[in-house]
């Protein structure tokens, strides 16, 4: 007899806390949630993730998350082939598929080459990207990678590595978040905001 | 095509997303999580779930969830017959035995009375708690209810109900929380700490 009461229902507590943004006690008030709807929630639940776990793969071709390989996106042929979209993790091209504002196509890579930890080039799915570049013809590669150290550096490794190809390698802008208060804003991003003023255009 | 890819994909989302303190965004978090550990967490957490739900049932006698029933607090011969502990619901169980300081017997109400939301005696477990207290000869009745309108009036309720018998009705003590600075308590817990002050042990 454990705290949770049998050993089956502590295992269940204990695999809900492991997961992103839970803990313990999160974990406790899911388990019990769920136990209170078994037949609602707890077993449509507990289908969904045999299913999903049975039928997503990473697609081959650009490594987004979906039940065909190569996936819809790859495969959509209202996607213009022309702009190819860098992004670190699927979680960002979901992002982005959200705002509804790209409408090229993705590629993950997994990961950002990181020096201190030993993340090289052939440690995340970067060769892939440019044979896919070769053969897909893209004209304009967008690297939407974080602003840190990490995003920074695997953005100036694929700049070089394209420096002598015609493909226009372009980043994302920096500045102040739109909505967002000046006062709270990190020095950096001031800094960057602040390079790159613009006039403003009235009338 | 979503913006989570698949529906499968955000079908899943969102039944994370139902479950207490998750939003969409923790919900898509975990998801990326659980499908980039396959083996390792998501195939165990939709068998945990399905065997969990099998398993587990309420206590036909004190309402705790536990794989028997009676469950394994009321059949342990180690727990004291005489007291009795009354909480709203087995969250309230499990942190009471995970403070290790009750070894009495518990009985989970699965509710609180509420008049304005018509929730009335009939419809919480309280008639099998007084049949409990006739049958198995508790001496004490410890209410472990919420210091809200609703466990009060709960409690004055169940303590009217056992004016007549020899059954002591205690009920846990209000006070300012260990480790807590008064700086940020409530008025009613300073009110309650102050009325029920005594007398510094020295020496």
């Amino acid at each position: 007899m454990t705290a949770e009461g049998h050993p089956a229902i502590e295992g269940l507590v204990r695999a809900f806390a492991r997961l992103p943004g839970l803990g313990p006690r999160s974990a406790r008030r899911i388990v019990l949630h769920l136990l209170a709807r078994k037949e609602g929630e707890m077993r449509p639940l507990a289908r969904r993730l045999a299913e999903v776990a049975d039928a997503v793969r990473a697609c081959s071709r650009c490594g987004n998350l979906d039940v065909s390989d190569p996936c819809g996106l790859c495969t959509d042929a209202r996607r213009d082939p022309r702009l190819l979209c860098v992004v670190e993790q699927v979680a960002d091209l979901w992002a982005l598929e959200r705002s509804r504002l790209f409408k090229g196509r993705y590629h993950v890579l997994g990961g950002l080459l990181n020096a201190l930890e030993g993340v090289g080039p052939e440690d995340i799915n970067l060769s892939p990207l440019f044979a896919r570049l070769e053969e897909e013809g893209a004209e304009e590669l967008i690297l939407a990678l974080p602003a840190t150290m990490e995003g920074q550096a695997t953005a100036h490794y694929i700049a070089e590595r394209l420096a002598d190809s015609p493909i226009a390698v372009t980043e994302l802008a920096h500045g102040v978040p739109v909505g967002g208060s000046l006062e709270y804003l990190d020095d950096g991003t001031l800094a960057a905001a602040l390079k790159a003023r613009h006039r403003l255009r009235v009338g």
